[in-house]
């Protein structure tokens, strides 16, 4: 490989020679070997894009940074945010705890990239934007990254969780009303129950979803607080007067979002609780969706030794051994993924907690399993919805002969003849292996016609 | 001891002739011997009362209990509510899941407890309150339980939890205030940084707490939500059309807060989501403590090897060996509690995941796991606020003997001479342990006008 | 309640006039008013019983402590062992991380009740023990209270939690034997698969529980080692030499267990590993008791409508509102148990990695979440053993009609006719509603005699 | 992009034209858009080159395949383990739980490729060895994947976990030996307390990473056991007597690393208790790690207002903002690794405690948080100690000073005068900003000879 010699106040240092990144980038390259490259999610590098394209608007606009340069960064951070200049993000998440390599790695960056765009040769010549005085300006590694962060956090959110969660939410909405008067054998203790319709059940699913929704949508407030404004410690040292609001403003103009000015700068920086709040949403989802996805593939097990109420679409082969065989596969990928997330809460909760003094230095890694929490969530729940949850059919035969045969109808005679009485009942058909009617008439209980009017599984739903 | 018998569906049993418990009770005590006795927790067996006062004063209103029942019930209700019977509920965490034991543990104190009030002998002649068939008339152990659930976590939060943590923000206002002239090394890395007041740095506090509480109260709104009306599987089967509301309403009136029907049952019953949220929020608060108590033990570490910038009350003699020791045992005991709030929180979550179709049977888990949390943090807030935070004082001269000898104040003249130069002084100043001002005026990059000028900690917070 | 005053080097306290503590109990008493009283559990209490027995037999052996003041030492360390004297320690979990509230609360029950069993009158006159010159001496909390920990921590280990494994295990083993002849459905992704004997399924379950008991085992090794010797930081500051070696000695004659005195005293104080590594297993048996649990609620889900291939005792009446209902709530508490075992996982995991320096100040935290898990999970395998496990029995009859309907058998054909035209032989099947016979003679890929010969679950297992 | 036909089961399917993979391949990169692609671990790719080609030489021993095919299943085996034909393996963690369509995946592409080899175009004739009935053959996904898992698991282990932990180990030792004259004040609560060496504060994290890495030794025994043999379910239908043996002993001898038959193979695909437990070893080295790392950090705090007795290696420039800032990055990379480990064994141990009757579909997940886990701390214990602890100086003179101000020097004289006079004594030095000769000359519990002999540093470590 070429290299090209770069600088920093360490020394000279030497970078690939098509690589826009620049001495501190290499740097924690080298001192940083752990897991595999380019870790730092990508989306975390985009949001940085509207960070430091907001603050050369803002140095702009308060007089301490000239057009030129505005536009300058302004450009190759349009180019970052689409997309165009990844491959010159190599860090990894395990860098310093800060994420201050990878605040220098998207200044460097967007100083090399200018000056290439200004039609210099990389490595030749005094870059016209300095990547600590210019690029930085007016901020601090401290302040950006918690910045980026929190955009990188809410963009994934609206853009991708939260409507794939509510996707999944209507495809079950569907299914209920569709299955609204399909009559089934209740369930509590995965033992049999007084009845209720499918119809019901899946309203359970989707209530479970609706509170899941609103309990994310009311962790966006805290996560809508920007840090930048407050520099290294949350003083706003080197920011000019009024810095916060202005580009806070700018990033919510860029991103279409609404953001404010985070009141208290100290907490933004030493402390990531937003996001230990909108993770636990998160994870709360997790459950919810756990418990749905459990639901369905105990409704689909069988075909034959299992409950086997609901038939799932067969997406492929089952089983490279066992020829014929369907199996609840998304299922299991969206369990898989309540299992990640549920796992990530920890890694979360004990990053978030770990904070010292002015500054919470575990910020790549929460960032990491925030936004795989986030995106594995949204993507499960939008495969789950179109590979398994829309194309799922009730068996109602086999529904029907459950609900024909179910003992706990019997709680239907506790008001008429008391729980002890009706108890006994229930018992004799079970030891004698007969129906709940012909038990309640040989013991004398009720009459026939008393029976058949009060136990009837439509006025029991 | 002295026994009598009791008798339920499934035969007879002997119980201690002195207590109100039944047969089901016995029985629950005799197979799940698990973890010391009476172990479920005694604020939900309270919350009970009022599930079954309110179910009686339901029952009444609706025309299918009589005046006399209601007010017998209701007589109990008030003595479980109370605690004049706590030593009638023996249960464990540890039995089935739904908490159906329990649920007749209510059921069987009730009625005995009644027939003693009617001036009867315990044990002797038949009970003029029938245990299922009035007591828990309308009802289920699916829908009491959760109820009594959401009864006991709000009524905890709202009378403990909540206001123990704001006295402690409040008293960390007050601290905020009183050392906003206190002006410090702030640190990064735990490294020294550029200066800040001591009153910031618990402003950001302030704000963790403000947040943490915030979260708390959105989760509020889950919790108020009641599945009473639900019965066995969440489609109301024995209970009367509009029982769910009226009966929340008589929970409302009877506890003085306010509760509303839950929209859908099935959920309320098959998932218990809103205390996974709230547990979520008490996780989240645990979070933010275990940051501040950090902060306050780093802060005082000393009295000589190590930080020292605050002193804490001296409430006990600190060592058993090493005399005239002094140590933060309140912030050790806050520790503890979050880390104990922390696992909590993966035990509810694993739980609340675990439903399956009509119920959740991790029931008494869920509960327990959360009562005990939201009692430790509110508890442990009051003890730290009272115990630790109200007595810091500053040590002003060691906090000024840092400051004026910090490196990091050379980060004021960045933006006058250039990130470069400034780390040229600074690293000078260091190598030869210097001050930054002799570093800086030999290295002649500013004048000694200039450098007095320019870096002054006062201009910098 | 009437008070005596007590004395320790920050002044006077009241204590109650009837209680062995002294004045840092009370102390500790009135500073930490989290959760419910006397939360320190009484193990670890009695654990310290042997701890201070064995150092005053040290202390004697070594010259620096008299034969009266061992054997008065001694004699009150044998009431505590045998817990005639719970009721003196009324301290919580929620105390200084280091435990030295418990350890002075022992040392002043010693010293005190030393001075009763004297024959002089509580309160009046100078005790002949000091609580910390004698009933402390060589000792720190710091070396104390893990010592405590460890032996509290081993004896429940090998008294309770491993035997009620075992018995488990043994009981899972004996009903492997006794359904060795059951051939059933095998499921794989809950779904229908190849068979196997229910008595092959159980053989996993012991092999499960096997590498769980041996996992202990391994861990036993780093709990036997006893920090002892070390006082205050490691060092043994004011601890004759050899007192390690020696004092280890005695706890290995007073418990009948075997430990050694730790090879590295500052890991033994500063860190928990050895209890991180314990918990790590019992969790490890958590995993596999919830699957067993699992297993075998699936197995007796119905008892019409579920798989219904086992019936559990019917221990209580089920429901309060469902006449006649059978729950698997043995399977219920024991999952629970499991999901405790979890958190508390989490919980020790922080706990035990957040020492600093010379000591882990979350030590009461840590015992207690460990004694927990080991207590319950012995607790719960004996009930779940005795109360569910040896009475199950299979429902043959619905075994067999699973069986006999099973499309998977169709696998068998795979190395006759290879894969692919197997698989549409069952899905034919499954399509149609046909057996498998009926759908490969009709498909023609093999005559009745050869299907008759390959298909045939007894060669399958 | 070009395609080609390829067929499974449930019909064709197109494929990219120049990728070897086949049908379930392609149905599963469709079927599951779940986070990135080809998120498997190659790690688990390569184990499965081992798994084919062992099946291969057993099958072809066994007589059941021919020579030709078992020699070209092996080489493209081998091209797999050499890593050549990464591209082809294109399948997310977030499939079928049970890796089917990994197994699939492995199988289509040695199939295809091996027509390939043989001089044919891809996509076009029949394939000379059939996916599913030649490179499958003796073999299901369920016991394939978990013997994969395990080899996966177990070359990372002992080559890169295991190595890096002892390399941190000895750099520690090193340190521990050259520290070893260093005398410094203890912190116990992060408090002063009495001294000892610097070295013995190390010997200290190499004890506990002894019985880290011997915690992993003890786990890999478990790990060592081979499902394959167990087929579908675990009674090894379809697969020749003594297959398991036999392929077992060919995994060895192409691995060089030690594994053996699972005894019980039920427990081996329905559980992964092994890699649970292996994993728990690996967070325990995590929990010792995070607590080595938190005191290097304190020790290395400052340089002027913190603790400052170590000196860490300038690596890179600290700050964006605050010139000459050095960070303890190594500090904050590993302790997010270990932050990760630790919600790593929480999904773990969700995902381990989930599998139903004969499978765990939990394996992807399992495996991919596994390697996760091992391989971030192989790489950052070789991070650490190559660009962190190699460099640790320590600054004598600021030790020193410590030293000399230490109040709990006062340990010392418990023997001589007892814990109340010492208690005093410190408290007046404390209160007076004295000595703690001046303090105890002036109190006249010593004499200036005797204070001097018994309060020496050098004596009290």
């Amino acid at each position: 490989m070429k290299y090209r010699v770069e600088y920093d106040t360490l020394g000279e240092v030497k970078v690939p020679i098509d690589k826009y990144w620049g001495a501190q980038t290499q740097r924690s390259l080298e001192n940083f070997r752990i897991g595999p490259e380019a870790s730092m999610p990508i989306d975390l590098i985009r949001a940085y894009g509207y960070v430091k394209k907001a603050a050369a608007y803002t140095n702009h606009q308060l007089g301490i940074l000239s057009l030129d340069k505005r536009d300058l960064i302004s450009a190759v951070c349009d180019e970052i945010i689409q997309g165009y200049l990844d491959e010159h993000f190599p860090l990894v998440i395990w860098q310093t705890g800060s994420g201050t390599q990878t605040n220098m790695n998207v200044n460097e960056v967007i100083s090399n990239r200018a000056h290439v765009l200004k039609g210099n040769e990389l490595g030749k010549g005094v870059p016209f934007l300095h990547s600590n005085d210019d690029v930085n300006k007016s901020q601090s590694s401290n302040d950006t990254f918690p910045t980026a962060m929190h955009i990188a956090a809410h963009i994934k959110l609206v853009n991708l969780t939260i409507p794939s969660i509510k996707s999944l939410r209507n495809a079950l909405d569907d299914k209920a009303k569709a299955l609204s008067d399909v009559i089934k054998v209740g369930r509590t203790h995965l033992m049999d129950a007084t009845p209720l319709t499918m119809g019901q059940e899946f309203t359970g699913y989707v209530s479970q979803l609706d509170h899941a929704i609103q309990a994310i949508h009311n962790s966006l407030s805290h996560l809508r607080e920007i840090a930048l404004g407050g520099t290294a410690v949350g003083t706003g040292l080197n920011a000019p007067a009024n810095y916060g609001e202005i580009v806070t403003d700018y990033i919510s103009k860029f991103t279409g979002l609404s953001f404010r000015s985070a009141e208290n700068k100290f907490e933004a920086i030493a402390s990531h609780d937003a996001l230990v709040e909108a993770h636990g949403a998160l994870k709360q989802t997790a459950v919810s969706l756990l418990k749905i996805a459990n639901d369905i593939r105990l409704m689909a097990s069988g075909p034959r030794a299992g409950i086997g109420e609901l038939i799932i679409p067969s997406n492929e082969p089952g089983s490279s051994i066992m020829p014929g065989k369907v199996n609840p596969t998304q299922v299991e990928a969206l369990s898989m993924v309540c299992a990640q997330v549920m796992g990530n809460d920890t890694t979360i909760t004990i990053a978030g907690s770990s904070g010292q003094f002015e500054l919470n230095v575990f910020k790549p890694l929460i960032i990491y399993n925030f936004l795989q929490s986030a995106q594995l969530l949204g993507d499960a729940c939008v495969s789950f919805t179109k590979n398994c949850v829309e194309g799922l059919r009730p068996d109602k035969a086999r529904i029907k002969g459950y609900l024909d045969n179910s003992l706990m109808l019997i709680t239907a005679l506790n008001t008429h003849i008391g729980y002890e009485k009706s108890a006994e009942i229930a018992k004799k058909a079970y030891a004698e292996n007969k129906s709940l009617r012909e038990s309640a008439l040989e013991l004398g209980y009720v009459s026939q016609e008393e029976f058949d009017k009060w136990v009837d599984p439509k006025k029991m739903i």
